[in-house]
């Protein structure tokens, strides 16, 4: 692969040649050989499916029941988690780059949203090691990402006041791939 | 199974049974042997998945390419067509039943965002039979529910007016399974 800077906030994305193969302009977008796929999930379930043989089996398809319940853990994500923590992650380090000061009812609604749903975590984290069962799959990854950065922040006390949800995140951030994205993920600490 | 009619509004369907069984304590949640599973596609995936063998293979596992592109527009549905439809149904549906008047402020919003979502399917569906291919799949069915209330509003315009969306939509409306469905998702028209 390639690194290419752009600047997100001047649009400079879009100008990128690959963008105009994503029917919506959006980021993130993969291209392998003649597949050029958008979306965020089915991006990381087909590169999961790809190269399920070269390392862990994240989706787990041979079991029925494993899929349906590591799919049931990846739309808790998308659907609760992700909705709550992106608009913090957008306040505490996007805002500031645009000069914004991060607005703090923002952050007090989307904190009260995610407190429930760490609290469903911790429920489900007290009788299985990860999310969908005692496997590590792609339902826990996808809450890499963001759950980083916010760690970074006061917020954390959120996930370390609970303590099945604070070993999960311990366990799951300290995984050598993990740690190896994780280290080229430094913009605007303060 | 067995039809149990319970009031949404006044929260009757908390009382079932089954929903105790829902981390969420939220609709929908099916229950198969000693699985137990919420999540709505998630559940769809399943039942496709257990019964593909009985009837249309609505996910395409076999190919990885094909898989991808079915999980793309399913994540399209999920993330842009439902979030701006839903709030739509709800107010022309919903509220009056709780003897609110619809908000045409939120109607319109939402009208805005689903026109953009249906103009790139009218891109898509000038290319392809359906929005992943030329196969039914399970990403078509998905817009089944609420499109087919939408279509009984003057809202209906937005998909007529596009006429790949529109035969889209009079192909996918049709089959006789979803006909079934239809004839009894018969509430509140006026």
């Amino acid at each position: 692969f390639e690194l290419v800077p752009a600047d997100l906030f001047a649009g400079e994305h879009k100008q990128l040649p690959f963008l105009a193969k994503n029917t919506f302009g959006q980021i993130p977008v993969l291209e392998d050989g003649d597949l050029s796929l958008f979306a965020r999930l089915a991006i990381c379930a087909y590169v999961t499916e790809k190269f399920k043989e070269a390392g862990n089996d994240l989706i787990r398809h041979q079991s029925l029941k494993e899929a349906a319940e590591a799919k049931m853990w990846m739309e808790v994500e998308s659907q609760k988690y992700h909705p709550a923590i992106s608009p913090i992650i957008f306040e505490l380090f996007a805002a500031p780059l645009q000069g914004k000061s991060p607005d703090q009812g923002i952050i007090d609604d989307n904190m009260e949203k995610l407190g429930k749903v760490v609290s469903v975590y911790e429920d489900k984290l007290s009788r299985t090691k990860y999310l969908a069962g005692d496997f590590y799959r792609l339902a826990d990854l996808f809450h890499l990402s963001f759950t980083y950065y916010f760690m970074k922040t006061p917020c954390a006390n959120l996930i370390n006041e609970r303590p099945h949800v604070k070993a999960w995140w311990e366990d799951i951030s300290s995984r050598p791939a993990f740690q190896k994205v994780a280290s080229d993920m430094n913009y605007n600490f303060s």
